[in-house]
C-alpha cells in the first residue's frame, strides 16, 4: 500500500507519523512545495521578534531525520499540481529542476492548509507574509538592514496582532492597517477595548477601515488617501483554504468554500482523505460547515486521518469549538464558540455576563484583573460561547470553558467546579465559580441585568442610573447624569431614590449585585449593570472606535 | 426570623453574606471564637514567609464592614459552648468577659471547622499551628527575635509543605518531622519524588517515619530519640473536624467522625444546617462519606446553605473531587480523584498513565516539563483521578483534568479537547491531548505498557529491557542491565535482539510507543515502560525513600 500525503506541516505530518506507528509496512510519501517540514509555524512571529533567538528551533523535523524515525519519504520543494483521482495518481513538479513526474497512490491525504488572499499592487516595498520560514527570513533580513524600521502590518487578525507585538518587539514603528473598526473580528467591541489600549499604549499607528491601496518605492497608499513610509508589509490579511488542485480534480468543496469531509475525515472521492486549514470543520453550536484555521485542529484531524486509513478504532470527529487565544503586548486574549455578535446576526437567542475576575486570590501578591464575557442560551443555561482579556490566569480559564463547552455543562454548572485553589493559583471561587453563580442568578431570576449598550435607551424611557461605588470612585469617573448611593449606605438612604426604574452599578458588577438584592427586596424595579462601569468603559470606547 | 451562624471564616461567612442577599429581613447573627472573621485562611503561610507583606491583606473583613455591607450581626470571641436543638438556642461565651449567654435561633448553621488533633507534651519551645491570625503573629515574633532560627515543622501534609517553605523564605533552618515515609501522602510514592528533590536542594532536613516525641528548653526530641534544636515548632499534623458541640446537641455524624448532612447540607436535626471542614463530603468515586478539608468546597457548600434556608431553588450539591493544589519551593503539586495507592487499597481495578509534558511548545522559551499520572477504569475508560507535579502549567491542566471528570468524561476523549494553543500558552497537541492519546492507546491496545515497579519482577521471569533512546541518554544514566538500541537504528537493527519479552523505555515514553510499534509489528512480544526512564528514576527514589 502506497499513501501520499500533500503537505507537510501539522495535518500532513500528524498524518505520516500516526500512519506509520499504525502500519510499518506501508510506504509513506509526503510532498511539501516550501523548504521546510514539520516546522514551527505558530512560532513564526516570535522568531521576527527575536524571543525566539535561535532559527534552528523553529525547524522541528527534517527529511532525513523523519526517514529514520519514521520510514517516511519526504520531498520538500515539490508542490502536486494535479491529481487524478479516478487512475489514482498526483502529478508533482520538482520545484527546483521544474521537472514534473506521475506519482501512483492507493490512499491519498490532502493538506495544502490554506492560502493567502490577493496581492498587494505595487512594488518599492517588501510585501511578505508570515507563514513560512522563508518569509520569516525575508522579513528579518529587511529588519537588520534598517536602523530604525518602520513596518506597515496588513490585517489585525491573530497573526496580524503577533506580527504588531514582534515588530515592536524588535524596535520597528509600526501602523497597523486594518478593514474594519477593531482588530481581533471575532471579539465582541467592548472586549475588544483592551486590546486598542494597548496598541495605543504601545505606540502602534492604528488605521481602522482602511486597507492598502498599493505600495511604492519606500511607500504605502491607503484606502484614505494618505501614504505611510515604509521599510516593510507584513501581509497577514487572512487566508482562504488552499483548494485548487482538489476542486480541480473533482473533491466536492462545502459551502465556506473549504473541502467537505465526512466525520471520518473522507471527502467525497474514495481513497482521499483531507485534514487542515483546507478543510472545512464542523460547528459546535450549530453543527454547520465552518472555517476554523488552527493548529490542534489540523493536528488532532491529521492523526485521525491515519487512523481511519488504518482502519483501527476511530470515533467520529468531535465538532469544532473554534478555542483560541492569542497574546498582544502583554494582554492575552482567549476566545471559544460564539460571539454575542454572531449570536445576534443569526437571530440566536442570549443571555450575556460580563465579570472581571482576579487571576488568583487578592490578598496575594501578583493577581491581575482580566475581563470575562459568558454567551449563555436562556432556554437551556448551556454556554454558546466565553471570552476573555486579561493577563496571568487568562489561558486557563479559557481551557477550563472550553472543555465546559464540550463537556455540556451549563453556565451555572461552573459554579459548582471544584477548581484548584491556593492562594497563588486562584481563589476559593475561582474566577469560573464567581461567573457560574452570575449566571445562576440570572437564571433563576434572582438578580436582573442590563448590558452596556442598552443603557442608553433605558434612560431615554425613564431609568436613573444608581452608582454604588464610593465617593472616590465616583469622582474618578462616572456614567453621565448616574446618582451616587453607596451601597453602604443604601439601607438608610434608599428613600432619597426617584421613583423610576433604577440602573445600578459598581466597579465590576459585585457590590451592585448586593444593592440590586437590597433593592429588589424594598420594592424598587432595579437592574443590575453588567460588568459594571470597566464593562461599561470598555463599550464607550467601543462605540467611539465604531463611530471613528 | 432569626438565623444564628457558628463560625465566621469560609463556610460560615459564605452562608451570611448570600443569606442576607436573599433575604433583607432576616436576623443575621454570627459568633466567631477567634478574633477574627473572614480572613485569608490560606494566605497564612505566606505572611509568614514575608510574601505577603500586609498583614491587613489577611483581614477581609471585618465586623463593622459586614455590619455596613450586609447588616450581620457579628460576634468576634464568642465560642458558642452548647446547643439545644429542641429549645432552638445557643449558649455563647464572651471569651474576654467569660460571661454566658443564651440565644435563640429559628435555622442554625455550624460552620466550626476543624481542630488540631493532640498536643505535643513540654513546654520550652513554642509549638503553634498556622490555622488563625494569632498563630502567625505569634510565629512571626519569633522568627523576628532569633538571628538564625531553627524551626521544626510537624507534618508534612499541604500545610506543612508551604510552612517548610515559608519558613526557609525567612531564612530559617528548617527541619521536617512525618509520620509516613514521604511527604503529601495523598501523592503516589513515585510522583512524590520530584518534591523531597525540592526539599532536598533547599536544606530541608527531612525526618521520614519519626513523630515528636516532647519539647524542652530549646530542643525537639523525636520518636527515634533524637534531638533537634529549636526555636519553633509548627504543627501541621493535620486536624479532625471540630463535632464537640454538634454531637452533644445530638447531630449526627457519619463514618468519618464528621456531621453527616444530606445533599442539602441538612443535619439529621431539623433547622440546623452544617458546611465546611466540620462536615462530611460525598466522595466522587465512590459515593462514600470523605473527609475533604478545602476552602473551594466550604465556600461553596456555606452558601447553599444559604440557598436552602432562604428557600431559593436549589440544587443538590456535586460530589467531591478533592480538587487540592499545593506549592513547595518552586514545586507544584496538583490532585484530584483517587490515588494509585488509594485505588489498590480498594481493590478498584484501573489503568496508569504516566507522561512527561511541556507547559508549553518547547521552541518557545519558558517551558517546562512536569510529570503528569493519569488513574483510569480500564472498564469504562473513566477518570478516577489525576496527580500532576511540575513548574509552570500546572495548574492549568489539573483544572481542566478536574473539569473533565466533574463531566464524566473519558481518559480516551481528552485526545479530543480542544484546548487553547499558542506557543506561549499551550502546544497544537496539549499536554491534556496527549495524556489522552496515551490513555487512547492502551485503551485500544494499540500499545501495552508496564509499570515502573513491575520491571524487577518481569526480569526475574526473563524479560530485557531495551533502551531507545540515544547513546548520550544511555551513558548518563541506564536501567540496570539494560541493553542499548537507538529508537532510529531499530528497523535494521532489531533482529540483534534477544528471542525474549521485551521492555523498551525512552526518556518519557513518546520514543518508547514508536518502538513500541515498530517490535510489536515486527514479532516481538513488547511493553513500553510508561513514563520511560523519568517515571522509573522517580520510583526508584520512592523505593529508596521507603526503605529508609
Amino acid at each position: 500500500m502506497r499513501t501520499i500525503i500533500i503537505g507537510g506541516v501539522a495535518a500532513g505530518m500528524s498524518a505520516a507519523t500516526r500512519l506509520r506507528r499504525l502500519d510499518e509496512q506501508r510506504e509513506i510519501v509526503v510532498f511539501e512545495r516550501g523548504s521546510y517540514v514539520s516546522f514551527a509555524n505558530c512560532g513564526l512571529p516570535y522568531y521576527v521578534g527575536g524571543v525566539i533567538e535561535d532559527r534552528s528551533a523553529l525547524l522541528l523535523q527534517t527529511p532525513a531525520s523523519l526517514a529514520a524515525r519514521f520510514a517516511l519519504e519526504v520531498h520538500v520543494q515539490h508542490e502536486v499540481v494535479a491529481i487524478d483521482s479516478a487512475a489514482k495518481t498526483v502529478t508533482v513538479r520538482d520545484l527546483a529542476s521544474g521537472a514534473e513526474r506521475v506519482e501512483e497512490f492507493d490512499d491519498l491525504v490532502l493538506a495544502m492548509g490554506a492560502t493567502v488572499t490577493d496581492g498587494i499592487p505595487g512594488e518599492g516595498v517588501p510585501v511578505i507574509s508570515l507563514r513560512s520560514v522563508e518569509d520569516v527570513d525575508a522579513i528579518t533580513e529587511v529588519l537588520a538592514g534598517a536602523t530604525a524600521p518602520r513596518a506597515v502590518v496588513a490585517g489585525g487578525g491573530f497573526i496580524g496582532v503577533e506580527a504588531v507585538e514582534n515588530l515592536v518587539t524588535r524596535g520597528a514603528h509600526v501602523t497597523l492597517v486594518q478593514r474594519g473598526a477593531q482588530v481581533l473580528s471575532p471579539l465582541d467591541p467592548e472586549m475588544a477595548s483592551p486590546v486598542h489600549r494597548a496598541l495605543t499604549d504601545a505606540g502602534v499607528d492604528f488605521r481602522a477601515r482602511t486597507t492598502i491601496e498599493r505600495v511604492d518605492a519606500g511607500r504605502v497608499t491607503l484606502s484614505d488617501g494618505t501614504e505611510v513610509a515604509a521599510d516593510l508589509v507584513v501581509d497577514a490579511r487572512g487566508v482562504r483554504p488552499d483548494v485548487r488542485i482538489a476542486a480541480a480534480a473533482g473533491v466536492g468543496l462545502g459551502p465556506t468554500g473549504g473541502i467537505a469531509v465526512d466525520d471520518r475525515h473522507r471527502t467525497d472521492v474514495p481513497g482521499i482523505w483531507a485534514a487542515g486549514d483546507a478543510v472545512e470543520k464542523t460547528d459546535h453550536l450549530d453543527g454547520q460547515a465552518t472555517l476554523v484555521t488552527m493548529a490542534g485542529l489540523a493536528n488532532r484531524h491529521g492523526r485521525a486521518v491515519a487512523d481511519d486509513i488504518a482502519r483501527v478504532a476511530t470515533i467520529p470527529a468531535t465538532p469544532a469549538l473554534g478555542t483560541s487565544i492569542v497574546g498582544v503586548l502583554g494582554v492575552t486574549v482567549g476566545l471559544v464558540g460564539w460571539s454575542e455578535r454572531r449570536l445576534v446576526a443569526a437571530g440566536h437567542a442570549h443571555r450575556v455576563v460580563h465579570t472581571h475576575p482576579f487571576s488568583h486570590a487578592t490578598y496575594y501578591p501578583g493577581a491581575e484583573q482580566m475581563a470575562m464575557k459568558l454567551l449563555v442560551d436562556p432556554e437551556t443555561d448551556l454556554l454558546l460561547g466565553a471570552q476573555l482579556v486579561g493577563r496571568a490566569g487568562v489561558d486557563k480559564r479559557l481551557d477550563v470553558l472550553a472543555v465546559a463547552m464540550a463537556a455540556g455543562l451549563t453556565a451555572s454548572a461552573l459554579s459548582q467546579l471544584e477548581l484548584a485553589y491556593a492562594p497563588q493559583y486562584g481563589s476559593a471561587k475561582d474566577a469560573i465559580n464567581m461567573a457560574g453563580y452570575v449566571a445562576e442568578n440570572l437564571a433563576t431570576g434572582t438578580d436582573r441585568t442590563i448590558q452596556w449598550h442598552e443603557v442608553d435607551a433605558a434612560r431615554v424611557a425613564g431609568a436613573v442610573v444608581v452608582d454604588v461605588r464610593t465617593n472616590g470612585e465616583h469622582e474618578a469617573g462616572a456614567i453621565p447624569g448616574s446618582i451616587l448611593l453607596p451601597l453602604d449606605d443604601l439601607r438608610e438612604r434608599h428613600g432619597e431614590l426617584p421613583d423610576a426604574p433604577l440602573i445600578v452599578h459598581c466597579k465590576v458588577g459585585q457590590r451592585g449585585h448586593t444593592a440590586s438584592r437590597i433593592l429588589q427586596q424594598l420594592g424598587h424595579d432595579v437592574r443590575n449593570l453588567d460588568g459594571g462601569w470597566l464593562t461599561w468603559s470598555d463599550g464607550v470606547d467601543a462605540d467611539l472606535r465604531e463611530k471613528g
